[in-house]
């Protein structure tokens, strides 16, 4: 099966989900501040609604589709989650979500805290997913996938839009990669425009680098500091088609410096991201993906569920 | 003395600065997301250099003056110390920095790392202002004053300029006061304007709001949670002849008002504001200022530099 995004389905996704989400704003800062050899445009998706880039795919998912009176149920490792309880609670209906135990408190605060009931069990996303099948088949509910359905990467592919608009004429835009719906809409929506749409994976989560070298979507392991963002078991095979014809590159970070890019956002530009929000920077920071000379560079910082304590 | 600022003094002061300045985003909030009656234009000040709009003002002045050998030197409560840290830094000459005893960890922790010379000394702001000038006079060093220069005034009214250019139309501006420094700027470029400038002072720190009673700056208390940011012990002579004329009302919150705000802007949109950041959010929750219908409200965030463990 292969769903083509294309960036009319991107616009329509744009139109129908603009009374519902943020546009986040950018902030560019040196490379003096950032101790890199170039400047670096940030898309601050972290101040979004929910706290991270997921109401996109959520409301666009939701908005498409009949919403049956059992509601929609999601499984998550938490900002999707978030998301789709947001979504819900904004459209006055039920939504029941499944995260697994790695999923933090400020994560589960958040899903509890929008009215959705919650749902804990299993050691990572994979077998919440598992789960909320099982019961979507038992209520009725509408399935909303964390990155598997095309309704949700033509959601997300709103902020490669959103970026493309207000900072035209990026050479190279770094991307944190899960289950692959941010990517795979961002890689759409950049295709073919002469931008390179670069993914980023902790080192303990590389489902799309696994993907890529096998050809196919493979199970890869899930781990390290990321994992209840970036944590996927293997990438969707909606984005999978579109990461290998339009991710120029799939690099790895190791969670110090993932670590280190949360403490330069913190010290540099007083922002709270979570792990998988600042993955993207990391990759610059600890030389993962170097830019070509004269490189305009992107980088979306896509969620702050987390401890703020924990940046400092 | 009544010292005039005017709007071209501001221009220029933002071409001065622009090279070593960011240029602050803004964030629309809904009334429903934010509990209240109209939505809200924050301004992102929290995310200028050195974590609060300090260097605007500290840039104008030191590019302003010829630069002696002895450096600069600076009172603050923190956030200006930091500042003028950083704007000495980018300078390449020494800085000496006067901080009170109530300056938190983060404040002095900024200011030695952007390699000043720190001393602390003194209950509130004013002891610090005291013991920097008998060193002033000592040293030879070019004094950066935290609020009573029109250079400085000059620098912080470019956050006006810049709200203006790019949120048009706002009916009511809210700034948090201390010094007056900011006020007093964004005063003199909303002048005439039609939009009407709010103070707002923490009620432990009512420096503006006493002055206006009294026809002139008065020394007034200094305490609560916002003391290191808005703790002058009396407002500027130069700020307030304008504040006097340009600034439409006068308004204190309580400290659980600032907590709330604190908290608010976490939850809503993952901001970490300090107390005295998040003080002009505060007057809109808790009443203090009710904006007249139809009005189209902005409010500006003007620093981070906190605990962040503090704010969740």
């Amino acid at each position: 099966m292969t769903v083509s995004i294309t960036r009319e389905a991107i616009r329509a996704a744009a139109q129908r989900i603009a009374p519902h989400v943020r546009h986040t704003p950018l902030l560019r800062l040196t490379g003096a501040e950032l101790g890199l050899g170039q400047d670096v445009t940030l898309k601050l998706e972290l101040l979004q609604a929910s706290g991270s880039f997921k109401p996109r795919g959520a409301f666009n998912r939701m908005l498409s589709a009949p919403l049956p009176a059992a509601g929609v149920i999601a499984a998550s490792g938490g900002n999707h989650g978030a998301a789709v309880a947001y979504a819900a609670r904004a459209l006055g209906i039920a939504a029941e979500i499944f995260v697994p135990e790695i999923t933090g408190a400020a994560k589960r605060a958040r899903i509890e805290g929008y009215g959705a009931r919650l749902v804990v069990g299993g050691e990572a996303y994979d077998a919440a997913r598992q789960a909320s099948e099982a019961r979507a088949a038992e209520t009725g509910a509408l399935m909303v996938h964390a990155y598997d359905q095309a309704e949700v990467l033509a959601g997300q592919g709103t902020v490669g839009l959103e970026f493309e608009a207000e900072a035209p004429g990026l050479t190279d835009v770094l991307v944190a990669t899960g289950g692959g719906g941010l990517i795979g809409g961002m890689a759409a929506w950049y295709a073919g425009s002469g931008t390179r749409v670069i993914s980023v994976e902790p080192e303990g989560c590389p489902a799309l680098h696994a993907a890529l070298r096998a050809g196919r979507p493979v199970p890869a392991p899930v781990g390290g500091v990321a994992s209840d963002s970036l944590g996927a078991r293997q990438v969707g095979a909606v984005m999978f088609p579109i990461a290998a014809r339009h991710v120029a590159q799939a690099v790895l970070v190791p969670d110090a410096a993932i670590r280190a890019a949360q403490r330069l956002l913190w010290e540099a530009a007083r922002l709270v991201a979570e792990p998988g929000g600042a993955a993207a920077l990391a990759a610059l920071l600890c030389g993962a993906y170097a830019p070509p000379p004269g490189a305009r560079v992107g980088v979306l910082v896509c969620g702050g569920n987390t401890d703020p304590a924990g940046v400092a």
